[in-house]
């Protein structure tokens, strides 16, 4: 594990989110932090990575760690690390020494949990030795690709209401991995004028992440490909006509997310499609961000991004018609064929590992449309929630080059004017938006999104 | 899956490697790459990579396949992408495409592997799905931590042998891997006098390994307590009296590692007694390789590591006696309490998935001898064999501070002088050393070890 700097109110920010955990359920809850993944032998493991729910509670990124939560108080399961590996591995921290950083009521040997499961709730783990694990002890299938039932299900929306609105404590952090996120794509943008292919621009980027104790978030999309929308090759050579689209965030030690894009010329220089095109985008972008309140639809929020690209497309001759119809007909969609965002926290699409029940409103289901389904979040807006604005425009030949989708959207696409815009293959802009109590703040505002700022922050 | 500039000499080497498996195994073997492992939720993953005996086969990090191997001719299994995976992952190479690129005889969709299991042969895949898969399919257990049995380790013993010596495919890799590790030593030490944290020394090296479009094929050891040997944190700051210890190597996107260790001074400059123990440990790790030749017992290297260390902290006043006698009874293992190496290939601890099978010669075990239980290779050396040569000296509390320890010592180590020697808590020198049929050739020579040629480095 990695030795934090806690502070007492780390200690009091823990009770504090256990004290309202415990108003919303009346029986224990279990949380497993999981544990290493191999990655080419048993001794080459991947970084560790705890789970998001038991660091929500938890505090700290304890590997083969579980935390009993009941009214109020946390227990701790954790072993001592064997005397012999301070050889390898050094002093650490003692189990004791880790129940107090935490606030924690008791701690115990790991043995000890199996005693004390009866009527206990619990999260799937991501790894298969820990649902294992899970499983054995709760003596019923406890696996991630399962939607959670009974007392686990009520456990997991207790938690969604919890987690969807960020306290104090969870602010220090995203504020902190916004930061380093926005230092990592400016040092991105000015390593742009040397480098030769995408691989040396997410190298700047990663390194400054990496200087900072984080890791990313997420894996990194560098890329002069951005029409695939999560292109992970790093391979291309950077050519002067080219836009490198890059979507980099870091993760604090914590556990908690960034999630930044910015697309920048390779040039130095939009070429003037490019700079069209950009603007299109950075509109709709604006306006999201001007519409978020308190009580504002998400849904709306994401009608509103494809509305602005649309009327920015049919002002650009692209599109035919008004902008309205379009977006009825999910026209802009042939651009723009993602949510306008999702929820951040501790995860980058924050507890995703719930399927939906984070993302949607009880009650309400993914869409079926075209231009619809791809939307992660789809709840009213609350003080405390942390979501992306991410929107863009994308030439997807798979979406283009769809005979179906051509046929159908014949008349309203100009495909001469089109045309003429080859050299914008894929443009987002995206930033982390807070939602207050009378209105919004964007957390990654220091890094400019405007086409001359951009412009000056290349080399 | 990247797409990879392959030439018609993979596949020539391909086809190799698989003839020769042939001469040694007369029954089919089934190689899985693996899948990938889910981080903090399903669609958030590591990064892929695959197992290490499917790449020596099949030459590409294809996820979720298979290759069948059968006298000599190379079957591919494989699904094509879904349509509809093109709009968030581009246009993927096609099976067709691939099993060309690799001189595979055949390309069948995944799901008729199982028609072609019977008396097949395998090797454990690190990922549970996919260990579940291998279990599944050949109706046995096939566990990663399980010692292979029957056809399977026959299986092992030709793929270790084939392994242990590398081709000029493989040296081709493994020379690349070496340049860019290479270059991020002497970027860390250049980054060395502005960085306030370890962090920022990992972060301007693995910023090298990542613009190179490879990956680090272990988790970095970059820190101020080298006397912590599997040393993961990042966080302590740099003070000028400290050494860093630095053991980084990348990993090329074929798979194929390297493996360096340098140590440092933050201000620039040695301290005499850091230099003292510097020259020593560089006076180990130069007879040694110096000694390297085919024929040569890897163990007997290791031995002479211990005797140089032994006769220069005898010289230094910390050791007393006679240096034959100190390894006798294991005390250089108070300071040097590891291996003097392990094998390097596609794995940094080349196929320690299969345990000691490739490390140690048939019919040879672990030692428990407290100087010789942590050798990993145990073995007459061969032409092609590639080996690390990492001598260190340090000062581990675990060790020094144990009173049994202390005790049986207590003669041999002037503690006195020994204090005096405070600002040097590890120090380790590891270079990547090709047995060649005349002697050994050092993949890394381009990386100083003198302590004069490392001073001049940093900064």
């Amino acid at each position: 594990m990695v030795i934090l700097n806690t502070s007492s109110s780390l200690v009091d920010i823990l009770r504090q989110r256990r004290q309202r955990l415990a108003q919303l359920i009346d029986f224990p809850a279990i949380l497993w932090s999981g544990s290493s993944n191999p990655r080419n032998f048993a001794a080459n493991v991947y970084p560790f990575r705890a789970n998001s729910h038991f660091l929500y509670f938890a505090g700290l990124p304890l590997p083969n760690a579980a935390i009993r939560l009941e009214a109020g108080k946390l227990e701790l399961f954790m072993d001592d690390p064997q005397p012999s590996s301070a050889l390898w591995h050094g002093e650490m921290p003692k189990r004791e020494e880790i129940a107090q950083m935490i606030g924690a009521n008791a701690a115990k040997p790991i043995a000890e949990l199996e005693f004390l499961v009866a009527d206990a709730a619990t999260i799937a783990v991501q790894d298969a030795a820990t649902w294992t694990k899970q499983s054995q002890l709760l003596n019923r299938w406890i696996l991630p690709q399962n939607p959670p039932q009974g007392i686990d299900l009520e456990l997991a929306k207790a938690v969604v209401s919890l987690r969807l609105t960020h306290d104090e404590g969870a602010l220090a952090e995203l504020r902190k991995a916004a930061v380093v996120s926005v230092e990592a794509h400016k040092a991105g943008m000015a390593a742009t004028p040397k480098a030769k292919r995408e691989a040396e621009v997410r190298g700047a980027m990663e390194g400054v992440i990496i200087a900072h104790n984080m890791t990313t978030s997420y894996n990194s999309i560098v890329t002069v490909h951005g029409e695939v929308l999560h292109n992970e090759q790093y391979h291309h050579p950077l050519q002067p006509g080219d836009l490198i689209l890059a979507d980099v965030g870091a993760e604090t030690e914590m556990g908690w997310a960034a999630d930044i894009t910015r697309t920048w010329p390779v040039s130095g220089k939009f070429s003037s499609t490019q700079r069209d095109i950009y603007d299109v985008v950075l509109a709709a972008h604006d306006a999201c961000i001007a519409k978020i309140s308190p009580g504002v639809e998400y849904g709306d929020i994401h009608l509103l991004a494809a509305t602005v690209i649309a009327e920015g497309l049919v002002d650009l001759g692209i599109l035919q018609g008004n902008a309205q119809d379009l977006v009825e007909l999910d026209a802009h969609a042939l651009f723009f064929p993602h949510g306008i965002g999702h929820l951040l926290g501790l995860d980058v699409h924050d507890m995703e590992d719930l399927g939906d029940l984070a993302g949607y409103e009880e009650g309400r289901k993914r869409s079926d449309r075209f231009g619809l389904g791809y939307l992660r979040l789809n709840r009213p807006l609350r003080p405390g929630m942390l979501v992306t604005i991410e929107p863009g425009f994308y030439q997807v030949p798979a979406i283009l080059n769809d005979a179906k989708q051509s046929s159908k959207y014949h008349n309203v696409v100009n495909w001469e004017r089109l045309s003429q815009f080859v050299d914008v293959r894929g443009i987002r802009i995206e930033d982390d938006v807070l939602v207050t109590t009378d209105g919004s703040e964007v957390l990654t505002a220091a890094l400019p999104n405007k086409a001359d700022a951009v412009e000056e922050l290349i080399g």
